[in-house]
């Protein structure tokens, strides 16, 4: 392999200038291997989308170069795009494991489980895939048995974090490898991407045991039934609830799909250590009496259709919160979801229930390292190159800052964008062009068949609604035969707006009278005049503008 | 007039349970006075929606015994629904210089100036309306001249705070009035209606001169210009840049239609001090070096529109920023416009801007008083009987305890829903039954004539958008004269799934075939033939569920 000819291209194919669908392509030659397939909620804006994940239509190009996807760990964000993936390319799976376990449930759903080879990797225990030889490092981060991985390349090596935070303290016991990173960092590094998540928050985040400490001093004090929440994946926190639980002589029941899915896999693979008889069904909560009972749902998030939202709703069919009851919501809300959260607490409250959530510190810590952590990892790699990932660009500038201050040279770092190739050859880095790339919207079965306009019409539809306006014409003279009917939806009530519908209806009647009458006879010049005259007349009437679809037939 | 037969009734209007269109009603005998008006800014539900204000049944009923609308300060939560108010109910507005000066222009705007009585309040001294008499006494806010209300009515005294805050260090001087507030306690409080809105945060609300050393510090730093967002209602804040900016010797240019207006009004009513020749006009900013000018402009909340997004965008038609400008955002996100705050922050860092935003601390303090600030307030007033209000349910509640550790008994608190009427009777309170209450949604010209059904359409609709399927039958045998014709809008691309629409038409065809065969010939029938024959097959072939309306004509 000559080194003059074949270059390391590094191609973020999501999670850089924003947060989620996190995808990188290591490109090497005819060797390619893929870290993450991951997805993202959609924003505001994209109204009716369910997901997003990733265009991998370079990748597809080059399909027969793939070697293997890797993943770092089980959160969507990380693996929640992998259906998506492997429905157009079929390579080996690598990945630890309980991030397998969790892989397992998802490819099975989309009867991919079959037809794909998933190979569990060792931390410290190299992988070769192709010129790549990929090392696994442990992490620590809000869910067990997450690595990063060093990637050993013809040009060097790369560190590649994945997502991670520093916890002295773990409750599993299993500490990030600190001496692997500062091995790597005196063997020499070419470049390290790093999660850019929390890069604005100053400080060093909490380890997950402050949180243990807070639920039990919420089970202390508790005298009836406690209602925990919390993501489904934090099987730390779930760990920590089940010995708070033993603790305090409570049973625990488990609601909520994705915390029942979750808690039997890792249960099944031992990651969470659950005492014989603690767990019980949740059909059984009413037998014990409230003081005996902690129910573990998901629906932190104020997610509306979630175990805690129905709760709170009173609409649950097993759980009635009653006044007295502890609930104890541990997590954050995610930005763009405060209001649900905020909802759900005051349905909560009214109730009668004693809600503990964020105001209270230590009922959720992040899982993402803070500002010292990002320096310890800087400080411990000591990378020649810098990428920061993870991140809106805005975090990913303050990375930069911060690996400037622990010695980075600044033009070696590089803030990029999805689809860039940052180019590695003989120890010198260049930006190169970008790859086809950006973002798939995912709408029930359909993947991509929703774009911008579909987008503007949905938005448009959901401002102002919409009016159908249907007529028949003579095809000889181009009389009316039947109509206008003028048919409203998402516009204003019928009942209590005949009077405008009525005069819409003569405003439609004119204008085709006098167009016709003018002998405008296509249909596109019928249709354009009967749009514009009743847009104008609504907005004259309502300072509304609804979406306006003329139908015109002829018989 | 005889205690024993007529009762206060407080009835709050909106603004419990909620953060936003503040109105409370004041109710003995044939008098009535209604404290603020205010609007609420749509939840995300509400699509299309422009505002929301509260339900005036009540008072429209019983419009003949107000004797006057009594408003407390200048925002729009508090003012924003007066001219939908004063269009049923024409009444005296009574406010301070400064509110009414900006009630002026929004009265102006809705042709209600020439038509309403305007009079300007002073603080202690009061006002007879009816039966009550109604004294206001100086807070502290983020917007100048904010008052509370001490209402003497037949019952005793009622302590109405409004917005407020204590601020030691007023940036005009103005203190908030302790020794009116400790002299109602002295003589005896009968009931307290409170600002509830930090009721969850500690401690003491930081001064707003702590933002002036903030600015005066970025000033200091800054090299090339600079351009500050912040409400255009802070005139303390905009008071301090126009002092910094005199200080570092830099020119001031005012952008955004509400900073202007705002600018305008204070400047002319002698709420902001600006020294002659420090303010230019916006078309002169690219006449004076880069170092010597500061703009001040709207879109502190990345509001779509607003100036400073549009600057973000590089469309805004008179300021371009540059590499090496200063951008402040002195505000905080108000909850829900967290992401496009983001969104402007990490677009003037791509343009190469240096950006000042709430990560600093000291870019912007809150005008509500925190959980010392409300305690204080309760250590003067000592009410005994308390109302928390101006907050959503667990604020409500959370002010509660706070008042419980005054010592305000906890049996004479009282969390309230908008239309509960608390009745005060000789000494004693209870909650009454409720009056016709609720919440108006307006869109455009349109008050109140969009309600769930239209917003459940609209919410469908921007979901997976709409189907029109049209078709023409013979009046004599039900054979198809014409169509079907599908249109879809928002539901998917008409270009890469013309397949789909074939197969659709296919099914509406043949359902249709089917049933005139069989004689149906209602059309709500076939309607609902063909709205659930191609409902089934589009959730089948794409798992969503858009509108479908079937039209069917007869010639």
């Amino acid at each position: 392999m000559s080194k003059t000819n074949n270059k390391l291209s590094i191609i973020p194919l999501g999670g850089v200038g924003e947060i989620g669908k996190n995808m990188t392509a290591y490109v090497f030659g005819n060797d390619i291997i893929v870290v993450d397939t991951g997805l993202k909620f959609p924003e505001e804006e994209m109204l009716g989308i369910d997901i997003v994940i990733p265009d991998i239509t370079y990748l597809i190009e080059n399909k027969n170069k793939i070697r293997g996807v890797f993943l770092t760990h089980g959160h969507e964000d990380h693996i929640g795009g992998l259906p998506y993936f492997l429905k157009h390319i079929n390579v080996p799976v690598y990945a630890t494991r309980l991030t397998l376990g969790l892989v397992e449930g998802k490819l099975r759903e989309h009867n991919l489980l079959d037809v794909t080879k998933l190979i569990t990797i060792t931390p410290r225990v190299g992988i070769k895939a192709g010129v790549f030889t990929v090392t696994p490092f442990l992490n620590n981060h809000s869910i067990p048995d997450t690595v990063g991985f060093a990637i050993d390349t013809p040009e060097g090596i790369i560190v590649h974090t994945g997502d991670f935070k520093f916890d002295f303290t773990p409750v599993d016991g299993q500490h990030a490898d600190m001496y692997m990173l500062a091995a790597l960092g005196e063997k020499g590094v070419l470049a390290m991407l790093s999660d850019s998540t929390n890069a604005e928050r100053p400080g060093f985040t909490m380890s997950e045991r402050v949180v243990g400490q807070t639920i039990d001093d919420a089970f202390r004090q508790a005298e009836r039934r406690i209602i925990l929440a919390t993501f489904a994946s934090n099987l730390h926190r779930i760990q920590q609830v089940f010995e708070s639980a033993e603790k305090f002589g409570r049973k625990v029941a488990v609601v909520g799909r994705s915390m029942v899915n979750n808690i039997n896999v890792a249960m099944e693979l031992g990651y969470l250590h659950v005492v014989k008889g603690t767990l019980i069904d949740a059909d059984d909560i009413n037998k014990l009496p409230a003081d005996k009972v902690v129910i573990l749902s998901t629906g932190s998030q104020g997610e509306a259709m979630s175990a805690l939202t129905r709760m709170a709703r009173a609409t649950h069919r097993k759980v009635e919160i009653m006044p007295g009851d502890t609930v104890i919501i541990a997590s954050s809300p995610i930005p763009g979801n405060e209001k649900y959260v905020s909802r759900t607490i005051d349905q909560l409250f009214k109730i009668g229930a004693k809600v503990i959530y964020q105001s209270v510190s230590g009922v959720h810590v992040s899982g993402h390292a803070s500002q010292e952590e990002l320096k310890l990892m800087l400080s411990l790699v000591r990378p020649k190159y810098f990428v920061p990932v993870h991140g809106e660009y805005r975090m990913l500038k303050k990375h930069i800052e911060l690996a400037v201050g622990t010695g980075v040279d600044p033009d070696n770092c590089f803030i990029v964008e999805i689809g860039d190739q940052i180019e590695l050859q003989n120890g010198k880095a260049r930006i190169g062009s970008k790859v086809p790339s950006g973002t798939v919207l995912i709408d029930g079965l359909g993947v991509g068949d929703v774009g911008n306009i579909v987008l503007r019409d949905r938005k448009l539809l959901s401002q102002d609604g919409i009016l159908v306006v249907v007529v028949t014409l003579s095809k000889q003279d181009g009389t009316i035969l039947s109509g206008p009917d003028i048919i409203s939806r998402g516009f204003v009530y019928v009942r209590e707006s005949e009077q405008l519908l009525e005069e819409a209806n003569k405003i439609v009647t004119g204008t085709l009278q006098r167009m016709v009458s003018e002998n405008v006879s296509e249909w596109s010049s019928l249709k354009t005049g009967v749009r514009e005259a009743l847009s104008r007349f609504l907005y004259e009437q309502t300072r509304r503008r609804p979406m306006i679809l003329p139908i015109i037939m002829e018989v």
